[in-house]
């Protein structure tokens, strides 16, 4: 971590680039970008609210699992922030791939979980995250980020 | 909310009163009043993050049911952040109630329930919550204190 | 029994006190005070019908399951028309204590629990009552006291 | 409903034909004819008590499923009492007509369902009924009717 | 522990205030009081038995879930044996509390729970108990009381 | 039972003969015969604290089923202290045979099984056990003993 | 029984009707008149081997449950032999009018039920039989008939 | 089979040694011996009814599974009357072996095992019989013994 | 089948008499008059399509499960169109019925089953369909029709 | 849709490539291009007996989920005809990218589902489906566009 | 291991006495003896091309399940290449005995378990082995013993 | 097969290309270049021991299911050693793929799946495998490969 700014990857999954246009009783009307810009806006406030100077963030959406897998050997960074979607539920692969990352993420979801179908119960990569937040809307997002910065302003500390 | 500053009640359900020295494997060895001095000393710059002005908190702890469950309709505050313990898992006399109460609120853990035994799995209050944080340690307090302020701030802009 | 008037203790469990308040489109927007009323004024007229000469109702309601389970063995009275709410699908103990209990109860829910969540399928309670009814909204209340009135009218008798 | 008294179909289903015949230990030793005599017996009081006029009663047994489902549409009443016995637990027909039918209905049962078979515990038709009792013996048809007129009265009022 | 002689607090649980008055076909027509009796008068010759000089026992009922866990906390000896009744079964809270003690206790059954409701299969505390006793009647309290002082003996020893 | 002492037969089954050597992080240390040894030189103590005049121990191991089950039949004692090791979960047969037996029996586990595997959480045996001790490592053998001893010390009382 | 000749009513239910033109490599090309005869010519013979004068037999087959379900109490016979077919899994109702009927049965059933589909595991109507026999074939009824005789030669004899 | 006489051992597995002392409301006070003369006086009889000039019977009872198993290897016989007690649910090994021989068997049972605990109603052997037989006591075996005598005397017809 | 023309029975089960009474937001408000005339209006086209000259219609529908049972063995026809409505779930005996009948059925559903409750997931009959189609309302008739008239004009071709 | 002929994509996923090649008792010697001039040669008269012009068919195969799950989006058609073949039972992705999706799309398989393994027993998709059709071999995708085509036939209408 | 050949012992299990008399279809028509003499033939040569200079085989075949686990310990080899037959789904005495050895063992079956019954899908031996083996019929002991020899020869290296 | 030196492809799946870096403690320190060395070391040796001349392997690894799909069916080989990996337990289309090729195939796991978590105990691809083999760590696959030359070499001999 260079000059205590950290680099965030925020990482969305499969069919997020529907997002504003997929059930928008569910997800909201907020489009990725918007989503990408939100963060963008509110992500200094809340480093500086964790003891840091700042953190870089830097946005990928695949639909491709394999493509989405190796991503997160490729990049380097300090954290990531995903959501993984429907391979939350059903990607073992995925699950297997961050339990063998060693860079801390924490795992997000726009929608109550706890009010969705039996079968977005059961997260499987929810074991090995950092920590787990959802229901909160495109916030959980922020939230998730704070979550990471205070690991990592602790680390940095 | 009187000056842009919400009232917060920090509830936190039966068995915390022995947090630090109950299995510090999984809950660390900060004791409760630390983690409400933790809360104390970071919750203003989090406000701020948020476009508040700031937070006032307040502080419950009870092993009695019934008493807790009182103290939710008791109490006037703008927001509850609430760590139910056991009770998340054995209590729907607690999420009746918490369903019936028109204040929001965040549902939060220190530890990450998803590597625990299967009876700490399933949340009777998680459906009516706002949002739902595990996993973070202590941090798990004010990630989920970010998401109500996030709520607020947007809902007092 | 005293000239054939039977003492009934009508007893409300866990937030119950919220009656009126709490999910309106499932128990109503009467209040316990209402329902005490309701009770009051067409009892007389039930407990004729059954071939008693009237019926004295009290009333109890109370958050705290211990000092609902002892209410039980402390009050004398003929019958109980009881509504443990939650505890009817969590409490081990209470079903347990009315089952050592030699008066006889009748089991009423204000709601059809057929069409609730799998959680209040099941009442540890119902085995040792007299008999079950619910789904009659506040009704259940007098449809449930007509059972145990029928039942000490024929005792009586 | 004519001069403010309620037409009441009590319809009796599989077997009970039997009734007083069949494990006299769990249903009794009354016959049908009995339960009929007690019901016109005790019907008017009930009725007075719950402000109506009075109630006209008529009865009808079936061991034939086609026949009993096809006499829910046919006859015009005011309100159904129904014991749907075994086919409470299997006849998804039953469920599906009664479903379909306008007329507001009441099930009730002889037994106390909750200490019987386990394939006894899970009702098809009661999602859909006003009110369920189960439990008095003979009189879950007296207090089942207190529901019935009950709703028929605050209906007329 | 002092003298060789060591503290032993009885605790019993939920409902136990009725022993002799409850379901005595499972639980026997002894009161709370012959077991306190039976207890007294058999101890010391179990004490010596196990190579101690005697045994302090004090003892403790409750049917307030809160007051019984505190009391885990508040009391200072060297061993616990402790009947949790209908608690065994539901109560994460004191189970959660009884794991966070560093005392020893053993936990106590009068009735066989073998041939017990499918409810009563499953102790929440038998995990972190030094042994589990059931199905002596009242003896499983001196049953239990020989383990516990065995452990005591051997480790004073 | 002669002179008020009784006759205890103590069955070891399957793979006990290698006590001491197996999974000694479960098992403990023991060996088979200091098992033996410990019970003669506590014995006597035990019996007297049960108001007996001493106890004759004799013991039996066995990885043959069919012998041990034979075994129940042949011999002639006051009573049974049971271990059925892997048999207490599989043998159906085992448990046929100790319900056939008039003579009472005190099942006994070294270890605590409700920390153990799935399928050791089921015992076919316990049903008919006069009781059941585990945990306490080689005393639970003394705890059950004791159990044993206090109900033939009545029984001859 | 008349002469120490039982009257025996051979039932045979739901689509037995199609008896040798109904899946011939479960059930065999055997028609219903083959069955009544092998039964004619072969039943003397087993009912002097069971100690009787002879066996009047009479046959009933229906598809229709509710007549299928009265026929049972219409008919006078000293016992019968049944095969409820495909209504053995599904027919609560015919189940408890077999268990209300006095007269003793046996359940027969022509294939070997073992290896057939998991939903004709389970026999509603075997709990109450005297006997039950599977997996002969048409022998089945004849194997049936001889328990039923042997149980009527006993009672007569 | 020579002179159409066949050779039928009757195999009695584990604890069936002790019938008429085991559980007698279960299996009857009749012995094993008792069984083996009632065999003998009955079975001529039954071979003349199913066409046969008589039967050889042989019996084998062992509580020792590795001997039984290979008793049904050794012995060369016509048929086998099987029951294999607690095998039955227990014994995949036995089970294997009778699917391994070409020898028919017919599996009996005593009781009812429609009524019986839930680990009696799987039969790992039934799948390959050719036919079972449950419920009417001893009787059972004849009536398995008819139905392998049917078989036996179609085969050499 | 004459001059290229099939004949077709379009059977209707248990309570599909009520089409267009019956739960209009599933069922729709169409009557069973309606769907025979839609499916005279467009059958010729549809067997047009298929190769075929034309085809012939003729319509059945009964609430009493016997008849329609027996319908199938009685009428001579090239193929059937089936809606079972609640039988397809419950009625193995239709079940049954249908895997012995040679001439090729089509099953058929109004409503989308996937979003029905869970006891409509499984079907009876659907193993032994020619092919199963639902979800179009009305038109799943003429769909599942044009299945049928393309296996017939494949067989005739 | 223009000149009221509507343009469908067959969309075939994971393994029918292999048509033709794989499991031909299950899935026919059919390729994949067979399929296709089938679909061609039929269609227009399908498409003119549900009142249209004609029908514009163009298709899609591909093994890789991702990029089959974003043509749902970039392509603009008036229908979509979908085999999710494997995918059907696993991908939550696709069925949530189908959910989000306007155009309405009809489910069809190849082979009987009801008698294929449990694993195939349930579709993610099909609750959103217009409609599904399996069992009719090939012919499954002509009777699905029948479907579709009447449903956009009646809209055109 | 003496000159760097080992010793291993091939255990054989319940039933596998008739191999190539039983179930030729499932097992192969190869006897236990052709076993033996394939595995002294075959296992030099995959000895030496696991860098050891030979292998020392010594066999054993029970259907006493106490011999063959006393077996265990009275052997000394330097490996075990074990098939427990039937023994591996229902022995836990097998099981524990196995966990409790320190020589090293493969676990083979001739067949391919995932294509078998669903109670054969479950290993109680599996666990504690060096590894599993199943699938290539006789050549899955060589599979196996390759196994234990490169663990062998790995070790001696 | 050419030279009597088959062909083999050996297939890692997803995550595979992380072999060493991945949770070491499972999956061991070597890489996926270290298997390759050490197959292409060893498998000469071990073809030689199963009567071939020799054998050509060729490697291949993907994160992409449908690239690891399509090089089933594109290269042609004389059999294939796979490693699912994740794929396994989660791909319904890798299963069906594999099912629908001609080519044997063994399938291999590093580590004791027996001792791995519940959703990695079902195996999609292992019913159709010529044999599995797990738990050797590295040697799996020479375990494994040694199984594939057996069969080719006795197919070739």
């Amino acid at each position: 971590m260079k000059n205590n700014t950290p680099d965030i990857l925020v990482m969305n999954g499969v069919n997020l680039d529907l997002l504003g246009q997929r059930q928008p009783d569910i997800y909201g009307s907020f489009s990725l970008s918007d989503l990408e810009s939100l963060l963008m806006k509110e992500s200094t406030a809340l480093a500086t609210a964790c003891g840091l100077m700042g953190v870089n963030l830097s946005f990928y959406q695949s639909n491709a699992e394999a493509e989405f897998i190796e991503k997160l050997t490729k990049v380097k960074v300090d954290g990531v922030l995903i959501n993984p979607a429907a391979w939350t539920h059903t990607s073992l692969a995925l699950a297997d791939r961050l339990a063998a990352m060693p860079t801390p993420y924490v795992e997000v979801h726009i929608s109550n979980l706890a009010v969705r179908e039996d079968y977005r119960q059961k997260s499987y990569s929810a074991p090995h995250a950092l920590g787990v937040v959802y229901g909160f809307g495109l916030d959980s997002y922020l939230v998730g980020l704070t979550g990471l910065l205070r690991h990592l302003g602790n680390a940095s500390g």
